[in-house]
């Protein structure tokens, strides 16, 4: 069995960038080695390169554009976020959705860096789609719930697991993580249940007050 | 076996509005029942009626969005489409591409009103994922032969095959156009060999001098 | 002085094509005659031919993309609404938004078909910005008011006057309407005597149970 | 009169990220303080911190997007960018074109961190609308010169002088500089005779064997 993934996305966050994507950093690897939890972060761009340098954790860009290196103003390319260290990116967020034709693209660029790459998706059909372009996570996030406090894996476990069931229906070698009202163990603890391999989450961790209490309660029933 | 399904897009050429749209879809309609192949059109929104009305030939929105009416102003819904005597849509074509989300949303809308659904995409992995949502077709179009008068089924074979493949694996329901390049019957004829349904196609037909000429061509290997 | 202008925006509400958009733009011609105000609609695309022949009023596009007829499959070229008996169009709605590069395309493209122009815009800033590319008519709509029922001129009669004077000093033969929340008369009246030229609404006709009854009492104070 | 002003756009480019982007800022930083002209560059958002904090030059992002921090995944803030030590943004760039609204938005958000702004336009009309939001440059980048080699500033004065009085007329205190297949300290002078303030440019410098040598020539007629 594949060891869980928490990944925390700091958004744009003010909570979440320069000094605190810091402390957050320096919480998830302190916590992910006492759990044996694998805890990652996915900062601002500004943010990638200290993050990764200073903290043994996985590091996600947020979102990259699938162009090759070259005349592209204001994009973010896999070499970029490879040499500041990143080790995978997001791709797709519901708050940066992308083409089908791009999301194929980011794809490709990530790999060709060796960067582990999550799609994100907002239902069981948009799931199957992502998992039949073979990433190596696809994250379904239902848009209704996220930022809401209500946990999918509360609210709608129904949704994981026809994703769960779509995604190896389509092609088993692709994990799934569940984001969206994630705030407790106990969300996660029915999430892995539901055969998902772990959790993206955002504004429960990057918002309170200490991020490390809450990142303990995360994976106490892991 | 299907009947093989050709497609004239009409795109937004001068010789595909207005009059000429009409002399398209009548060829279409006529060469269609002498051959016994379905030959539809694809025609600009503000031609949707008038050619529904007047030809017996399947006709196709060249995009629908993925709302339910509402405040949607410069929308265009299915409904709309729906109502103006459409039997299909396009989605996702290369000149209008769309977010994954926004994909399943138009596909989702489209079959409320019983229309069939074309969704095209760019290369292998799009058309798998694509063929995860369950249209009525994909049709595979790659990039960079669009417009250029060279054929896709004599310039790369391959990837109709693995399209067709990959579709087959994905969703055997699903049935595959292709396009890009296509002007002649051989190319047609090319294509249906490679375990293709039909055809997407614009240039060759709406530009021609002669567009009846063109589309008798077409149909005379099938 | 300019007599004013009411341009009802159909939207993609179901209240507001097919037999319904007939109806509006029908109370649009008879109030329009007997109160000498001029009233235009802006239907769908599909309804844009049908309402552009049946009904002697202004009929505008909700959106046009600014390109030369061609390989734009899904796009709306000024050509094809001018072919469909359109008079104008409205560009950079709220829900229709285009990049600048774009808004000055459609603009120059709707004047080679001497339609009528009216950019919408959100604030006093992209008010100015817009009267600098001199289209026919600003409408200004803040977006935190659109749909709402409360009216723009009652809840922020500011912007609008601020609104007319940065057109003025910058292209002083641009005119000014004004949108979000209009419903009455006196809407009307104090959006006029704010010093613009008309006004945009949707909802408030569209989705009347009697539009007559609701465009009667709009003009009723001009 | 204003000191000129050069900023050199690191784009996406393989040769402009890195070790190599710090190349070019070095270059920059000494040219400048031998020349008396004022050379930038604009890096990628993962470069933008160690570039400016290693080097006495202004740093620019080459996008920002206008959102408040929050969540606002894959987005680039005002607020990340004033922490990462820019001293100002491109905003509206060719490559990377954004809604009249979000020009505004990005601006307004520039204004909070005291960010210097450059708005990209493509025409004399977009240039004029820029003018009207009040950024404290224009660039003005003719697009079918860009990339070529071909100078703006030989290839269509008229453009930049008719852009350079639109922006006079419409807003005085508004800078304007120019792009486009500047190559040369004679590209430079021309447009500085022309009326502009400055230059932006990319390839010419960041594919160049040797930068300070380009950039060298650059200043030589200034």
């Amino acid at each position: 069995m594949t060891k869980p993934l928490i990944i925390v996305n700091l958004k744009a966050y003010a909570e979440g960038m320069g000094e605190r994507a810091g402390i957050i950093a320096a919480a998830a690897g302190e916590i992910g080695e006492e759990s044996g939890v694998t805890i990652g972060v996915a900062p601002a761009y500004t943010d990638l390169h200290p993050i990764a340098m200073h903290y043994a954790i996985p590091v996600y860009a947020q979102h990259i554009d699938g162009v090759a290196p070259g005349a592209h103003t204001g994009h973010v390319t896999a070499e970029q976020i490879s040499a500041a260290g990143a080790s995978g990116t997001l791709i797709n967020h519901s708050e940066r959705r992308l083409t089908l034709a791009n999301i194929e693209g980011s794809l490709a660029a990530a790999r060709k860096f060796d960067l582990q790459t999550v799609i994100c998706t907002n239902n069981e059909a948009t799931t199957a789609a992502a998992a039949a372009l073979s990433p190596d996570y696809v994250a379904i996030e239902p848009p209704e719930l996220i930022g809401t406090g209500v946990s999918v894996s509360k609210a709608d476990p129904g949704i994981i697991e026809r994703s769960v069931l779509a995604v190896k229906t389509v092609n088993s070698r692709v994990k799934v993580l569940t984001g969206a009202g994630i705030s407790t163990g106990e969300c996660i603890r029915i999430a892995l249940d539901l055969g998902t391999d772990g959790v993206l989450l955002a504004s429960s961790v990057v918002k309170a007050k200490d991020p490390a209490l809450v990142l303990r309660d995360l994976v106490s029933l892991i």
